[in-house]
């Protein structure tokens, strides 16, 4: 396997349904070619580049299109950069295609259900008690990806099969060569 | 001349001190050689990263330390960054160092005095007029770097000697290799 050019892989979902478990999992595969990766988790950006902005439609845009923007430096210089975010919002990840070019987004087409299931860090829980407002999935609008370039059911497939998915699609859109 | 590993190549000093000129000029000398390089620059680093902060203490240190957050990330693959920013406060310039670790830092000592003559923005003009507060060299502190790695005071040499000064340095520092 050989890197071409950098690409960001971008993992769009409702929160819990697998991004950050497929991004790592992912990561682990590409990082044992010796490809230079970065994992920009939406939480982590939210922090550093964030820290102020809350989750009005605005404000979640606004962190998306930072990600964007980082996202594409890094692109740019021939890194895979892995994103992690919910975006919920199709308008700023078509920003974000555009800016950064060498885009590969990856639907993680995860139930509602399913996820209020796994509820990883208890923000559902909290949602439908009221105690958090605008939450995707609960209060607030999720905006399926229209042309995805990859989508993944976790509810029906393993990590292992989900990232096979994902390699062989980087491998026809020339992003990398399996060998 | 070949790229060893990546750094970022910090510019701080007062507005319109010469950072962005020399900046480009430092850009340049290395694009020539082949190497990766990515210009941070303050200015356009607020527009895609701190929309809605402001120049209070606080959110200057923000912005700076989301530029060194950039810087990092690029760093770490192996960019040759150059950031030209006001960052008038050394903790945050110390933060950034302590989070890049490859870190150059270069201060454009240039006297407000001239500076103000050269007025490239004309924000000292409205600094002076009162039209804008918390301005740094007028009525907002510059806190000089205690142990830069580079001096350069661009009222007294040319832009081609102070990027030299600058190459031999990260030649000295391991960072390249003049042939």
């Amino acid at each position: 396997m050989e890197a071409k050019k950098g690409v960001t892989v971008w993992l769009t979902g409702l929160p819990s349904s697998g991004k950050s478990t497929l991004a790592h999992a992912l990561s682990r595969e590409l990082k044992a070619r010796q490809l230079p990766i970065e994992i920009l988790d939406g939480d982590v950006v939210r922090t550093h580049l964030s820290k102020g902005l809350g989750f009005s439609r605005e404000d979640r845009e606004l962190n998306v299109k930072r990600i964007g923007f980082v996202g594409h430096l890094l692109t740019k210089h021939g890194v895979f950069v892995i994103v992690a975010a919910v975006s919920p919002y199709r308008e700023a990840r078509d920003w974000c295609r555009k800016q950064i070019g060498n885009f590969v987004e990856v639907f993680v087409k995860t139930p509602v259900a399913i996820c209020e299931e796994r509820d990883v860090k208890g923000l559902y829980k909290k949602a439908r008690a009221g105690e958090i407002q605008g939450f995707t999935g609960v209060d607030d609008g999720y905006e399926e990806p229209l042309n995805p370039e990859v989508i993944i059911e976790t509810a029906g497939e393993s990590a292992e099969t989900a990232v096979g998915k994902i390699l062989l699609r980087l491998q026809e859109l020339g992003y990398l060569q399996l060998s």
